[in-house]
């Protein structure tokens, strides 16, 4: 079963408020290093796996896409992308991201944005993404970090005060389920690990074009309390592969 | 100045006792890893940066490698490499690997075991990788994972009786040196994200072929006791990589 937090009405409203789904891009600590592996979306077909809110779609458009698809399994994010959306170019479609079928070669650049960790499979991911992109196409995704999602509760090691004492990796090589916290509600996540995701590009036919793990925009360093403790521990893994 | 610790005659005899030193390759838990990513050697022109005591370059010759060299900054290390080594093949050199200088594209394959973390300039490394290798030309390296160096006491974090809880990350993000201790030995290491690993091979013009992250071979998890901790946190990062 594919757990649909993201319909729970409490979890939603969290959600909702933080500074990503408030903002959109710029509210997204990881953007600007996003924004650079992005490759030129003029007259692409472009799918979103994973849209939530819709922000990425709507970027791809205003940046010439040709359509923009974007699903997602659940339907209040979709409910609200839709509202958000004007352009004719974007549509959205309810699907769980392993069940999507399309045509193979219907698209030039697939993307995803920190949805890839709530699949349990991610081999069939890249296999699904080889299918539907044309010859030369780009997937360009980004997840919680291997580091961030080992352990599974996902915090810091704390004092006896809360001050984070420094960030806890254990279980590492043992794959899959973890029950984490995210906003003060239990989630299901899957950790994998580095060789897991890479491997599973590589096996697949694609090409790294690049793997950034992201430092805080130094924007956002300056003016989010807190945001000094990202250059503790890699929370993010971004990467971007081309089908040969 | 570039340590050269091994040339130490403590730490140097501390480090003549550990398997790899005695048992070689077999003794290495990384090995049955590292081995999947050489390519064919018959033929080839080799370089081994860091080489040690020579298990690598003996390996390589005798996989029909057609001449093989070794450099390593610690004169201890090649006695002992030169001792060991019977084929015409290899011969070793002493050189710190950053001063190394060699005939651009004159070698087919650069290997380098567990010897770049020792080096504060990673981008110098792979830009020398890149003009000593050949068109098509193979660098395949293993080093300390990220995970392992980030905050440098290179420790689990314990419980009042020393079992080890998890494996603690800090300073992800600030790279370069640490004071890390080995076999009971301060030791300056250089600790690096993932990202400037594989960016460094990227920016230099190499196409990534393989990226792992070693479990203990089964054999060792059964014998060698506490091995299977190994499975907590990964120690080591292996890469290979090709020249376009």
């Amino acid at each position: 079963m594919k757990e649909n937090k993201y319909d729970d009405e409490s979890f939603f409203q969290k959600y909702s408020q933080m500074d990503r789904s408030v903002k959109g891009l710029e509210g997204a600590g990881e953007w600007h290093e996003l924004q650079k592996l992005l490759p030129d979306a003029a007259g692409k077909r472009v799918l979103d796996l994973g849209c939530g809110f819709g922000w990425h779609c709507r970027y791809l458009a205003r940046q010439g896409a040709a359509e923009v698809l974007g699903i997602d399994l659940s339907e209040k994010m979709l409910e609200r992308a839709r509202q958000l959306t004007v352009s004719p170019k974007v549509r959205y479609q309810r699907a769980a991201i392993e069940d999507f079928t399309g045509r193979p070669g219907s698209y030039d650049l697939v993307v995803s944005s920190l949805a890839l960790h709530y699949v349990e499979d991610f081999s069939r991911v890249c296999e699904m993404a080889a299918r539907l992109l044309t010859s030369g196409g780009d997937f360009v995704f980004s997840v919680e970090h291997p580091v961030f999602t080992a352990r599974g509760d996902q915090d810091w090691y704390r004092d006896a005060a809360g001050r984070p004492l420094h960030w806890p990796v254990d279980r590492y090589f043992a794959e899959g389920r973890r029950e984490a916290v995210f906003l003060g509600e239990p989630m299901v996540k899957y950790h994998r690990t580095l060789t897991t995701y890479l491997s599973g590009l590589l096996q697949s036919g694609f090409t790294l074009t690049a793997v950034v793990e992201p430092q805080p925009d130094p924007k956002l360093l300056e003016t989010v309390p807190g945001m000094e403790e990202e250059l503790r521990r890699p929370m993010m893994l971004l990467v971007s592969a081309k089908k040969k």
